[in-house]
This record gives structure tokens, C-alpha cells and sequence, in this order.
């Protein structure tokens, strides 16, 4: 035995969270020990807090235990948990903080894969016949207006049923996602077609959790982007289609005005038609993007992480690589 | 859409948990109502505190995904996960509440099973026969004293290599547990082994989890026990070997000094060899359990919630059924 440690015996409700807090300090991996530290403070605090009983102990064991088997290689049922529970929203925006001018973040979803295959600026992603096409026009600039070149964009979207290609028992390889690069100009298009609301899969554990909470499993209409580019901030978001009977109460909170687009006709942008040979009737979502560099990102996420700090008890803590770490 | 449901839309680190908790506050179960608001504000304020990343909520998504996964018919990572963190402990102890002559609770662990078989006073659970057989004797009153007959003792412990039976490959029913029932004196005896101290099962994410945070998995030796009559406080308790080498450093933090016996030999107790028709030279293991009634746990259960009401908001709360819920 370390006799450093603490005895961990005689532990009661009001001594076992210094206590296990004390045997995990032992962690090397400082910024491990600060989560593990929080992590269980707050798991105990709310066991204090609520006095939870044995079974409803046993209920949640039950759900996680579901949850963890409801995951296969084409479903993430613990990310639609944490979906659902605004986790996910929440970790984007604290990861991900913006300068006002720059393109906000969302949800990445349960349903990104690393399937998708390189398309051709006007190629179609999707073979769905039963969705109305639609041209899908970007483009990319930093924070201060220049166009950026060459960057990844992966995109990912619904069919026309409201499944991702993953979803579908005849799924054999990628379906109705891609990935495109911007031109010199900063620009990309591709064809993609109308994306519908539909409903996050709930027949699972995480559908039952939402029906107990009187709790609709819809996603308003929406078509996934991430954009990737060294030297540049990682963005996940999104394209939510205006005026959609969900745009409002979306079931995972992703929803922000400056994502809600209008989805228009080609011809309503003059010469875009003729630049994407696109017909002028054909559906289109067009929108500008603002990637913010990688140091403007680090000095955001510096500031936001020093805030964070000063609420806290800053004696304990420092920041290291822009992460929150008990001094050392 | 319910129009008195609040927007979804626009959600930042700052409002995003008022409103999960607003849309969450639609459930008609009261408890389960409370139990979320208290879930998402600790998550979110844990997301918050420590800026978490989106690739640690990756990685953490992965090991809970994992955990769920490595759960079977006879393994259960996700309680092993609750007792390493010292959440099972907790639970215990604020849903079990006790007067000080009763006897502690400890944790259940994830190896109780419900196909353990009657035994008769005297008859063996172990078929183990590399154990070292003991004899335990246990007698069962309340709190005042009186002995209670007939309360169901459904007790298991690990073999002589430090399994129990459903961790072995050859399992086909039953060993090292069963149910004896208290006589008219409230006792109760039967043969057993010496329990050995064992790891938890370490080959799994939980096993991961301990070697990152620099902790050994070993449980001290000990005897599990579970009692059950109508009228008394269900009991989860188990007896710890004094002198063990993890006596004060359990993996899953359970020993509670009154909890810890010798093992000693039945000749030192007079009369009981006769009694039990054991050899004087048997090993032996003797505790005298003490159970609150359902009315003395009922009590100090609304004392304590009462207690736990008091730090909080007690303008929003109310106790209902001896549970903390929002004001209906």
C-alpha cells in the first residue's frame, strides 16, 4: 500500500467525496485529475442534492447499460443522449468560441462518417430520386474578408425519408454526403437535394427518455457542414431551412438564427445558374462562411478559459495549452 | 408545436441550461422532473467548470459506449463504474439512513444474482474445494433488542481464486450463494469459505480507468449479505477480514470499521460447535446484524430530506412520499 493515500474506510455521505477526490489525485495526467476532480464532485453533489434512492440508482444503471447497447457501428446512441441533454450544444460553443463575425458552431449529430467520398464541384451527393435536387453554393473567407482556398468540407445530409444512408437496411456505401474543396476563390457547390425534418431515431433508450419528459424527437430541416483547413479553427455546424414547423424546438438544441437560411431557386442569384450550369428553376441553400484562424481561435478559447479561472478558485488552477489544470 | 414551450433557438454556454431545463420541465412524473433539472445543471456547470473539449467529450462518449458494451447477462461494468467512483457507496448511504446500533450498509456490487438456492442451517454453499471451509453464524435483531425470525438471508462471496460463479467459463448454476431464513431466535448459520481479497474485474474501461488514475483494483476479502423481511429496512451489507492488506484501501471504497471482523475458529465460542455440529478447529465468521424497521428508516429517511431541502431552494421544493420534488 502507497501510505500516502488516505484510508478509504468509514466513508459516509459527507466524507466521500474529498476521499475519492484524494485517492484519484494520485493521476499523473494533471488535466485527467482536474476532470476526474470536477467529475465527481458534481456526480456526488447530485446524488446529495436530489437524495437519490436505490432504485432509481439501479434505473439509471439499467438506462446507460441500454444506451451503451443500443450502439452499433452505424448508431451513437450516448451521442443523441448527450444531444438531447444540451451537452453537446454546450461542449461546441465552450470549444468553439467565435468572433462576432464568424460562422457559429452546432451539434456534429450522431450520423458523420468517414465514408464520404471527394466530389466534383456541381456532382450530385445524393442518389435519392424521391428528393427535389437542390444546388448547394458556398463560400469561405476569414474574419477579415479574404476568400480561403482548398479547404475540406465535408458535408452529410438526410434523404428525402428522413434517414442518413447509415440508417437504411440496404445501406452498402455513402449515400447523400460527400466531400468538396473551395476553389481559389474561396467558392464550392455541389448538388444535394431539399433536406426534410424528421425525427431523431427514438426507438431506443434515448426515445423513451424523451416521451417521459413529454418531449417531441424532431430536427428541423437542416444540412451538415465541416470545414477543415490547417492552420485554420475546426467548424462543425449546420444550415437550418427557414420557416420549418421545427425551427423552433429542435429536439437537440442546434438550431441559431444566423444558420436559418432561406432555400430559394438558382435564378434568384444573378449568374449562378450559368457559373454552376445549374438550371435556373432548380431548389438552391446558399450561404457565406467565416472561418476564424487557429490563433484567433487560441487566443478566444485563452480568454474565455481565464474567465473561467476567476470564477473559479484561481489559486488551485492554472492554464496550460489553454486548458484548465490544477497547479502542479 | 406547444406555444408555451420556450424557443429552442440561440442557445449559448450562458442560456442553454435554463432552457433544457425549461423544456425538460414539461414531465408530468414530479421526482423525475427534479431529477433532470438537478442531472443537466451538474453536467452542464461540469462542462462549464472545466471548459471541457470537444475530444474529450469524444473520448468520453467512446469509454461510456465502451462500458455499455463490455456489460453482459453476468458482468456489469456500469455498476463497477458507479463503485470505483464511490457513487454506489453514496447512494447507500443517504437512501439507508441508520440509527447507531443498526448495522451499517455497503456496496451491492455487481455480482448478486438471483439464482442462489435455499440452503438448510448447517448445509455448504461452496463447492469449492480449494476453500478453506468456514462456519458463519449470524443472529438478527432490531433495534431494541428483540430477535427477528424468518427474514430472508440471501448472502454470496467469491471463491478461493477470487471469482464469483458467474465469472468463471464452466458457470452452470449456483455456488457460493444462497438463501438461508433467520430462526426463531433470528439465527441463521452455514458453511462457506475463508474469502480471499480479489480484483475487480481490470480488463475492461473501468479497469483502464483505475491504471490511468494510478489505483490498484483489489478489494479487501469479504462476505456479502442481503436481508429482507417485510416491516424492516432492506439491508445490502457485507463483513470485511480485519487485517486484510486493502482493509483500507478498497477499490470501490465499502469497508466501514464496523463492518470488519476476525476470522477466527468455532472452538472459541462456547457451545457453538455442538450447535452447529461443526468441527471445533472449522473457521468462523460471527457478526450480530441489527435492522432498523421500515418505520425507524421511513423517519430518519424525512429527517434527512428534510435536512437536504433546508440547503436548497426549500421555496421550490416539497417532500412527497419521504422524496424531494418540485412544488406541484
Amino acid at each position: 500500500m502507497d501510505s500516502s493515500l488516505p484510508s478509504t474506510k468509514d466513508l459516509t455521505s459527507d466524507n466521500i467525496t474529498a476521499n475519492v477526490t484524494a485517492i484519484n489525485s494520485k493521476c499523473k495526467d494533471l488535466r485527467m485529475k482536474f476532470l476526474l476532480e470536477c467529475l465527481v464532485t458534481h456526480l456526488h453533489d447530485f446524488a446529495r442534492e436530489t437524495r437519490l434512492t436505490t432504485s432509481e440508482w439501479e434505473a439509471a444503471i439499467k438506462f446507460l447499460t441500454e444506451v451503451g447497447q443500443t450502439c452499433t457501428e452505424v448508431r451513437q446512441e450516448f451521442i443523441l443522449l448527450s444531444d438531447v441533454l444540451g451537452l453537446s450544444l454546450l461542449v461546441d460553443s465552450i470549444d468553439h468560441p467565435k468572433l462576432p463575425n464568424a460562422t457559429e458552431g452546432t451539434v456534429l449529430g450522431p450520423f458523420h462518417t468517414h465514408e464520404a467520398e471527394n466530389v466534383q464541384h456541381g456532382s450530385s451527393i445524393s442518389a435519392d430520386k424521391d428528393g427535389e435536387e437542390m444546388l448547394v453554393f458556398g463560400t469561405i473567407k476569414d474574419t477579415k474578408g479574404n476568400p480561403i482556398p482548398d479547404v475540406k468540407v465535408d458535408v452529410w445530409e438526410a434523404d428525402s425519408k428522413g434517414f442518413y444512408d447509415v440508417q437504411r437496411a440496404d445501406h452498402d456505401g455513402p449515400d447523400g454526403r460527400g466531400v468538396v474543396h473551395s476553389d481559389e476563390n474561396g467558392e464550392f457547390f455541389f448538388t444535394g437535394i431539399v433536406p426534410p425534418c424528421y425525427p431523431i431515431p427514438h426507438d431506443g433508450p434515448v426515445g423513451k427518455l424523451l416521451q417521459k419528459l413529454g418531449r417531441h424527437p424532431y430536427r428541423p430541416s437542416h444540412f451538415h457542414f465541416m470545414f477543415e483547413k490547417a492552420g485554420y479553427d475546426h467548424l462543425i455546424t449546420a444550415l437550418y431551412r427557414r420557416g420549418d414547423p421545427y425551427e423552433s424546438s429542435d429536439a437537440v438544441f442546434g438550431v441559431k438564427s444566423s444558420l436559418v437560411v432561406d432555400i430559394g431557386i438558382v435564378s434568384e442569384v444573378e449568374g449562378l445558374a450559368e457559373k454552376c450550369n445549374a438550371a435556373p428553376s432548380k431548389r438552391l441553400m446558399k450561404h457565406d462562411f467565416v472561418l476564424l484562424t487557429d490563433e484567433e481561435s487560441k487566443v478566444l478559447r485563452y480568454q474565455k478559459a481565464l474567465e473561467a479561472l476567476q470564477k473559479q478558485d484561481g489559486t488551485k488552477l492554472e492554464i496550460v495549452n489553454g486548458l484548465l489544470v490544477p497547479h502542479s
